[in-house]
């Protein structure tokens, strides 16, 4: 058995059965052990940021890593974006890349490159196989550390001879330690009006949610969520805990008059950029933090344990939506329309920007669903984590919410649902511009923006045309220009199988609110 | 005035006038700064990569660096492919990337990575901003050594708050060191049949191609390219150097029976892949190695030197290639078609990859050009390449050979051309596999490939269709499936100012053949 089934066995002796692909020269032994170990599904991706984003996808909905198959630094590079991005959500993923074999390594070849210099900044753990014959410790070794609470990218980079030699015995399972519940009694004594509670990480699923619902209805504390954190469960029914603001005076406004914030697995809160002549922390000046569980902790399990002395209490239920009037395509009756139609336990991968407040606010309304929200804020995020989402959950149904923006980044993910016939509905929020520009151009303090500033913000020259690039990769897609066709197009996607595209094209009046 | 506009003034003080950019909102000053420095050309592009890969493509054909713009560590990160080949083809970068401000840094915002980290793989220099006062120096140093012999991408990183203060001091202009001719004795005492010269660099240009040519006529010294140079000129009247081949069989074949080899700006040739069994080196284990010229010397200069005491010889011409019957669009057919139809002084960018050879074989007998190879092996450089030297030689045309599967990396390349109106022909070689990993597998000994290993090399399934995704972003195009519906858009396209796409449909003889 060579080195690379090796790794196959290994990984699928650790749960680990999914692997987004590109490889090349340094990997064909991996690829073609793939006939030998047909437990592990291969999903090829045509840009390597989709392989790095589907497995942060992939983490994020079932809590265990997907491997990614890199071909050596250069294909490594291509996927650090998302990697970043995945680093934030503390998506555990297992990071495969192929090296040049040992002997080749020596000589500067056209590919070669530091590869372990570009892991670093984006793993929580990086290693370089020795030998083949320790390539069953290694990937076992890779996995746990992956899987090592929160979760992290951990990247084993595998030069080509320990691939194709002889591979020495199969890794055994990783341990990986079960989280502790830390103990309540400081944040107990903090409880009241006057404090906050920060939530992130398992704080964010709906049960932990019902327990911090309890604990504010008993005792006036306030709950905020990590704007950033990797899933969080939202809808009728479930606690709607609003999430830090994305610009600062919001932010600070939402939690003025705090003096405690008890942090869940989450970390104090910041502006997502500095401005000239303002502070980057958004908690009051003299607002105290405290951690009740750190990020490998327990936090669902502390807010049951703080819960338990309070009486039960329901979540109120909101009104579901209805639908809106037909006219304008405008955030307003996009948000609402989804609102109103979103099916059951939908998974929402948002990669909005500057069009994502009018419709979550709306989303709280809707069914109850996981939001997969931005959170290392490297663009080109959405479409991928949507794929790697369908892929671990294929009886629900993902609907990515993409700026027009942010979609070209790594657009080449509509091949791969349409390749693996993924339940995706992709909607294209199309105000040609980057939108978020405008406003972020005004707060860093440059005041005149002229025409040549203007062409840099300006997308819409020439127009993307969405649905002929979805249709060119494979993707059924449709455009719509006032809420009626919107609605229709959204209805009508919700209710098929496979991956479907609707270009929105806002009307200019809410594409130009600037 | 602003440290931002500090930065564009010295950069224009120093020939920089060229900015290949995506910028967010910590570069948002330097966006605004445009308008005050007009002389700065600010060239829009979709996705990181494409900025990187058009600088390179700009440095290739003008000698002098482009700059980037682009934002904190995650954009930087989805540049480093094609900053990659940048490094390979020593091309002069200068890459300025955008840094959360230095009162932000501090705080883990979700966009904080180790931008410097992320840089230094791939740059010859890298520094970060100490303050808005030093902008002017810095920018200077940075130009000055991105020019350093041969050229490099040179970083530098600055804090959004050095952006928006008072930036000091422009810099002045930066001291570049003359390339200096080196002692051509001993390689004059070597030249003879058994000798081989292996250009690479400024040995590559027409003028250094003839010196090679009539030291090689009097004395029978074989001569060599570079396969992996950043630049070529090649076609009818220009000496047709062999380039070292891909495969090391063939390579060694090449070399074999040198005793001295001469390097011109050139490394010791070796293979691209480690394969099992396989030394890596190519020339004969008893040839030995000097070096005529090393990268930051004057190996053109070192060969007029050299051929001066020879003979004139004038470079013999090749009869031009007349155009195929219709018939089977095979890569023969194109190959011959595109050599026949060659605009005068056009610029190839090649990244063909499996269907490279029989196409470049044929362009040996094309009018003369500049071929821009593959340097680094980064998948993606054609499409940015393209766009980077249209925008340096916008009299000239430029003719992209691109791989469906390698385009599919950087299509956002397509946009950018489209936007700017450059004079590129795109042929896209639809094989719809990544074939040339047909061939790797059976090399890396993977002798059995399965059907699940065979499902990660067809990039078939779903057929992407190029035309649709062309004119989805703006570029007209149309796709031939046979020689003479590509000989009549070829010829068409290179009649035309502004982008066109072709999608080459190859005959399944031809793609299928493995």
């Amino acid at each position: 058995m060579n080195g690379a089934e090796v790794l196959l066995r290994t990984l699928i002796a650790n749960g680990v059965d999914t692997c987004f692909m590109n490889p090349g020269t340094s990997e064909m032994q991996f690829v073609a052990a793939l006939d030998r170990v047909p437990e592990m599904r291969g999903v090829l991706c045509l840009f390597e940021g989709v392989c790095a984003g589907a497995a942060d996808g992939f983490a994020r909905m079932t809590g265990r890593p997907a491997a990614t198959l890199l071909h050596l630094g250069p294909g490594l590079a291509n996927g650090l974006a998302n990697f970043h991005n995945a680093r934030k959500a503390r998506s555990a993923v297992v990071n495969i890349v192929g090296e040049h074999s040992t002997e080749h390594l020596r000589y500067d070849a056209p590919l070669t490159a530091d590869v372990a210099a570009f892991a670093q900044p984006v793993s929580g753990w990086v290693r370089t196989l020795e030998s083949a014959e320790r390539m069953g410790e290694a990937a076992c070794e890779c996995v746990g550390a992956a899987r090592s609470a929160p979760g992290q990218v951990a990247t084993l980079i595998i030069p080509a001879d320990h691939s194709w030699n002889a591979g020495g015995a199969l890794g055994g399972r990783a341990d990986v330690a079960a989280r502790s519940v830390p103990d309540v009694r400081q944040a107990r004594s903090l409880l009241g009006p006057a404090t906050g509670l920060l939530l992130s990480g398992s704080a964010l699923s709906e049960e932990a949610l019902a327990w911090a619902w309890r604990i504010s209805e008993a005792t006036g504390t306030r709950v905020f969520a990590n704007r950033y954190a990797g899933r969080i469960r939202r809808g009728r029914g479930v606690f709607g805990v609003p999430r830090v603001a994305y610009f600062p005076e919001p932010a600070e406004e939402m939690l003025a008059g705090l003096k405690d914030l008890i942090l869940v697995e989450a970390e104090a809160p910041v502006s997502f950029f500095g401005y000239p002549n303002r502070r980057s922390t958004l908690a009051p000046l003299d607002c105290r933090m405290h951690v009740l569980a750190k990020q490998d902790e327990d936090g669902a399990g502390a807010l049951a344990v703080l819960a338990a002395e309070f009486a039960d209490a329901s979540v109120p239920t909101l009104a579901a939506a209805s639908l809106p009037q037909d006219g304008a395509l405008t955030l307003e009756t996009m948000g609402q329309t989804i609102a109103a139609l979103l099916p059951r336990d939908a998974i929402v991968c948002d990669e909005m920007v500057s069009s994502a407040e009018p419709v979550n606010a709306w989303l709280g309304t809707a069914a109850a669903h996981d939001l997969l929200p931005v959170t290392g804020g490297s663009i080109g995020q959405g479409l991928p984590v949507a794929v790697g989402a369908a892929v671990a959950c294929p009886g629900r149904k993902v609907i990515a919410l993409e700026a027009d923006g942010s979609g070209m980044y790594t657009l080449q993910a509509l091949w791969t649902m349409a390749r693996e016939r993924l339940n995706v509905v992709v909607v294209i929020f199309a105000n040609r511009r980057y939108r978020i520009l405008d406003v972020e151009m005004k707060r860093t303090g440059a005041a005149v923006i002229g025409p040549r500033a203007e062409e840099m913000v300006d997308i819409g020259r020439p127009e993307i045309d969405w649905v002929r690039m979805a249709e060119g990769l494979g993707v059924r897609a449709v455009a719509a220009r006032t809420a009626g066709e919107f609605s229709s197009a959204f209805a009508e996607a919700c209710g098929r199988p496979g991956p479907c595209l609707i270009e929105a094209i806002l009307a200019p009046a809410s594409a130009s609110e600037r």
